[in-house]
């Protein structure tokens, strides 16, 4: 008689206790659990919170086609060089699909599929945005907490959402090519905020020199801080100077490690999330309250034009 | 001796008297209060609202460099020959400058100011991003209070916020051009959701073709709905095709009039939109609450990892 199947699903402690052992099936259930959300969720990620905190994460985004996969790729054969291992998150925020499946240009990602040392899982919306970028956070100390040095997390896009998630990284690199023009335009205050390393990359071609005047003005303009973000070139397509790249987040990473700001940044970041966090549960209890006569009532004044909305709003948060 | 000059700071029933009367200057002076938000923009806000729902929005959305400006400006061409009056926002959520500055490419817009049956203002970021679509809904309002009986308000990228923007109007026009590849790639679930019509502009370029196939596979992918958003293609620089833009447009809202769904439409975004000023409202003082011991002494547990942020947030929201 053949032996029983194996139980195909477990119970969050389970998984855990397994994904800290090495078992890398279960580390991809344990961030199908934290993408789903809901009370597994929450067990995992009160497991992975104690034991996160150790690793560091690198957070990569630009516009689409700047070639954050190549060089996400690249990166992650420099790291393996040096002897080290690598979680990768690729989060698509504008994307229904995630978990096993490596989507489009990430596939080139799926030659690292097969060292151990190199764990990738793609992520995607799951219902609401902001919560993506919760789920983000939780997925990185889940990798931190199975003991994984080093998290990359690529984003696919510069909008709001790839910025904020992006931004909950240690470093975050803002990639760019020569000649960006009105794709990034739009959103060059807001990558301005996050970037810790501009990288130039597709440096072959023609405007490096405009572009890296750009970022330098750009830099100049901004408030000073300790950090002056470093602009490397690099052409992830050959792999030519992207060790430059990457002693560029070395140098970063030393830098907050030296001063302090390091601990005062992942400070901050988790006090920002608990604040999300707290906001979303306002949300759901706000909501769940809305149901009631007074804002059945408010609201038909409301549609008649009775009342404008920021006088029922008032009317329906005075008591609290 | 000269008359004494006339007072600059007017209240916000004055104001809104003035505009309504007529007085354009008194109208941007008004949206700058919107724009401002505080005490003076509710009172405007709460004139307007009731005076508001006799005017017609159209949005236009689509990626830098689509064309969105060039075709606005043949819309008002349009709008103007057919002898009726409009207002135009061009709202630039990545933008610090506002006010009366028509920013780079809508420079062409004004050759329409001195056009007294138009009137356009841009609005860009003050503060918080979501603060912007709720302006935006305001001014929208306050130009509909005065007697403008169409709106047109341009977005200025394909973002999440401008998505908002652009979809709480009445009809949203989506602009793409001729091989519309990476820069939309991110996006497109965002903006098919929210598309009354697709405008191919740039249409004397290669690939109108494929562009209108591309379109139409995701159109007949996505859920059935009373309303098939029609695909024109037009040259907005040479004014090519763009009546046809401005038919569609109209066979949209008297498809939306006629069948009662423009009503639906309205109230279902007058609830949404009190929805987020609840939320707003119950954040701040949510943050407000949370300056207190039971705070401070949960954040340094956080922080020294005795416990998580969900757990957190939960101790912090349960008396509610």
């Amino acid at each position: 008689m053949p032996a029983p199947p194996r139980p195909i699903r477990r119970d969050p402690e389970a998984l855990f206790k397994a994904a800290r052992e090495g078992d890398r099936t279960a580390l991809a259930r344990m961030l199908s659990v934290i993408e789903r959300g809901g009370e597994d969720a929450r067990t995992v990620g009160r497991l992975a919170f104690v034991e996160s905190g150790g690793g560091y994460a690198v957070g990569l985004t630009g516009a689409p086609g700047a070639g954050k996969s190549t060089l996400t790729d690249r990166l992650i054969a420099t790291i393996r060089q040096g002897g080290g291992e690598v979680g990768v998150l690729a989060v698509d925020p504008s994307s229904p699909y995630s978990g096993g499946a490596i989507l489009g240009d990430r596939v080139r990602m799926q030659d690292h599929a097969l060292d151990a040392g190199v764990f990738i899982r793609s992520m995607a919306s799951r219902g609401h945005l902001g919560g993506l970028s919760l789920a983000t956070r939780e997925a990185i100390r889940a990798l931190e907490a199975v003991g994984l040095p080093l998290v990359l997390v690529e984003t696919v896009g510069v909008g709001q959402v790839e910025v904020e998630i992006a931004g909950a990284a240690d470093t975050t690199v803002v990639v760019v090519n020569p000649g960006w023009g009105d794709a990034v335009q739009a959103n060059k205050a807001g990558l301005l905020e996050i970037a810790d390393v501009f990288v130039i990359n597709k440096a072959d071609r023609d405007g490096v020199r405009e572009t890296e005047q750009d970022l330098r003005r750009m830099l100049e303009m901004s408030a000073p801080s300790a950090w002056t973000p470093p602009i490397v070139s690099c052409v992830a397509a050959t792999g030519s100077n992207v060790e430059e790249v990457w002693a560029a987040i070395e140098s970063h990473r030393a830098a907050q490690e030296g001063d302090g700001s390091l601990v005062q940044r992942r400070e901050r970041r988790l006090e920002e999330e608990l604040r999300e966090i707290v906001l979303r549960r306002l949300e759901v209890q706000a909501w769940a309250r809305l149901k009631d006569d007074r804002y059945q009532e408010l609201l038909a004044d409301l549609l008649e034009r009775r009342v404008d909305p920021y006088t029922a709003a008032a009317a329906l948060t005075e008591g609290d």
